[in-house]
């Protein structure tokens, strides 16, 4: 895992762009030393394609982000960073796959199994999946071997029935159905999207020792700007065009998906995720100064364009 | 968990049958209680399906055995003999998927797929895979946590690139090339069938706090069982009938795969696994009258017909 330097807060000269730039440069060193070549040497490639295709990285930077919040070494929680990463990558990769999205392009590239097959894409999938317990089992030096097995355990469920799988589950039984109520489109995104979110959050905190109230505190800042995600990219699904996206845009159109703006409309889509990011912004009201970077991504959430 | 009485072997009256039988009807339970049913459903459904089909349970009950053999209350095994199973069944699910082996039955009944569907196949799979990682992490209570740790650590190992995963992906690109070598033949079933079957022992030994030694006599005894057990399994797909095995039969001459018997021919594959099972007993040597079950395991697995 690379050490990485320390962020000084204290000079109150904080950039976001800056901040993420070289959070994602550290995650990224940290993917490509964890899961290097080796035989079989397809399978690998298979893995690394996707693993190291680019992307906001934003939840191994939610997890390094709230471990130095509660004053916590962010070498403690790389491993963390990278399984969530991992964990993210094998979504894209099934979700991708013919028996379920079908999509042929993500990040402005061939989806893995359009390269790769669906024979190696599918099992790609599962090690990465395995990879990531492995990893933060294995490479958490530092941490508390509790923390740690309960950081295992939320992860665990993070992508079970009780989170991404489930989400993908219901997802996939309602395309199609324009009649599909927002408690379904909630469960929907509150699996498939912010579940992986909060834990990213509660990871970091919890491996920096957080009390249950600061864990609980982070927890619903997660779970609103999970949501809030998932209404932009719903949003930008449909203003956005595929250059920018680097992904199939006006699929949701197309598959008759249920949607935020389809059942809000664009403009009240907007209003609720800015209310959203506006109360996941309070929930941090306890914290300190050091909350300056969880206040801004989740200001960017919505601000963004891709 | 469900808790279970402790075995007797000062009565000198062991019963490999009664035995196996009394575990797996633990296992069965354990299963039976830690995925019960909750929505969305289907996906529930489809878990518990294939993971209460029946089957040996060898992964989970070997597991119970070594913990018990060094001594240890097998009560702080049982999460890691769940996960062991549900790991087990994943590699099933997936196996069977059109996009790798194809097949529409196992254990006498129709594939998950051929049920739910590839969607909800792949979801299930990912799904039992996390879970175990989490089961373990979360109720393998009384267990020294950099114990479990460790085991979660060697379980993500046996399932990636340099277990399962690792054995699968040869083993595809390796299909309708008659001219496969002993060595890839090797490689694929070390990693595709021995790698869980010898986490599934060094777990047990581990979480009862075994010595390194103990537990490298443990992982010679698992490698070599492994080995033996898949060269069993490529005999039985010659001479065995589908109404014995529960699922496809003659698909390795069918699909031009190298097996054992093909490299070897039936004869030597029965010398030599014999030959394994005789080594895999040997390693055992330093352990005391405790080591039986794992005695008569080993010879069961050359002994079995299906």
């Amino acid at each position: 895992m690379v050490p990485a330097p320390s962020f000084d807060l204290t000079a109150n000269e904080f950039d976001l762009s800056t901040y993420l730039t070289e959070r994602r440069q550290w995650v990224e060193a940290a993917l490509d030393q964890a899961l290097t070549l080796q035989y079989p040497e397809t399978l690998y490639e298979a893995m690394r394609y996707s693993l190291l295709a680019g992307g906001k990285r934003l939840r191994p930077i939610l997890c390094l982000a709230t471990c130095e919040l509660l004053g916590g070494d962010r070498a403690i929680a790389m491993a963390t960073a990278c399984a969530l990463e991992m964990i993210h990558t094998m979504s894209l990769i099934h979700d991708d796959l013919p028996a379920m999205d079908n999509d042929d392009y993500r990040r402005g590239r061939l989806t893995n199994h359009k390269v790769y097959g669906e024979d190696v894409a599918i099992l790609a999938g599962d090690a990465l999946l395995s990879y990531a317990f492995e990893v933060i089992a294995r490479h958490s030096q530092g941490a508390d071997p509790v923390r740690v097995l309960r950081v295992i355990a939320d992860l665990g469920r993070a992508v079970g029935g009780e989170g991404l799988v489930g989400g993908q589950i219901v997802d996939l039984a309602s395309e199609g159905d324009a009649n599909v109520s927002l408690e379904t489109l909630n469960f929907i995104h509150n699996h498939k999207t912010a579940a992986l979110l909060e834990v990213s959050v509660t990871a970091g905190a919890v491996l920096a020792g957080a009390t249950d109230a600061q864990i609980e505190a982070l927890r619903a800042y997660a779970q609103r700007i999970g949501l809030a995600f998932q209404i932009v990219d719903d949003i930008l699904d449909i203003t956005s065009t595929a250059e920018t996206m680097g992904k199939s845009i006006g699929k949701d159109l197309d598959a008759q998906k249920a949607t935020y703006p389809s059942l809000w409309g664009l403009e009240e889509s907007r209003v609720q995720a800015n209310r959203l990011i506006g109360d996941a912004k309070a929930a941090l009201a306890d914290f300190g100064a050091g909350r300056q970077p969880l206040l801004e991504i989740a200001d960017y959430i919505v601000a963004r364009t891709h």
